[in-house]
């Protein structure tokens, strides 16, 4: 598989779901341009495509919480992929971990221990 | 949050990243538009909008393989959900667990592992 061979769309962009390599929580859903993947692929950081201020974005570049790349996954239609990365800071520009930490079915309850040993506090309780 | 407070894209449609609410796999990525959402709301199961056919589409009508929703989450921007939930048969229509079976940094290495006691065999291997 090329890069060029994936499917990007009208807008030559492709959605990355960028996803904490041990814990695997999802950390954001980005989008990449074919030059964003090229440089992600090269730097093994994440390089995505602001589609607001329509430029390239090296996430991390001001903040300092760069994602060294893992792996990178793509699905059975190659139109969408999967980044696997260790972060070395939180991804949301909030300051928290994930940008995913409000859930629809309750309102009232913040999305709890989405950080990287979340499996482990998990496993704490059970076995506790 | 209502669902009416999300932001659609220009096609009313919403990405979510479906997620195996167990071994925190990513499955798909799909898109709701607010009608899917509404049902999949309603019936804790997983109703997409399949923009190839046009139409509403209710994962596992026709295979059995439905999605039972565990949570469903929102980003920070509201533009992008996380559906975790319990699939009750593989998610990609190539009868795999997962769609994201392909790496893009390894041609060779088929992803390994992707089942819902991922985090189970990793552990026994750890121990081992």
């Amino acid at each position: 598989m090329r890069v060029s061979d994936l499917r990007f769309d009208e807008n030559g962009l492709i959605p990355a779901v960028v996803q904490d390599a041990q814990s695997k929580e999802v950390l954001t859903l980005a989008y990449m341009n074919e030059e964003s993947l090229q440089r992600s692929l090269s730097s093994k950081e994440t390089w995505f495509y602001s589609r607001s201020r329509q430029e390239l974005w090296h996430k991390g570049e001001t903040s300092g919480h760069t994602q060294s790349i893992v792996d990178i996954r793509y699905d059975c239609d190659q139109d969408a992929l999967v980044v696997l990365v260790q972060p070395k800071g939180p991804a949301c520009h909030t300051g928290t971990f994930s940008c995913f930490n409000d859930s629809l079915l309750n309102e009232n309850r913040k999305v709890e221990s989405n950080d990287r040993f979340a499996i482990l506090s998990q496993l704490e309780k059970l076995i506790a």
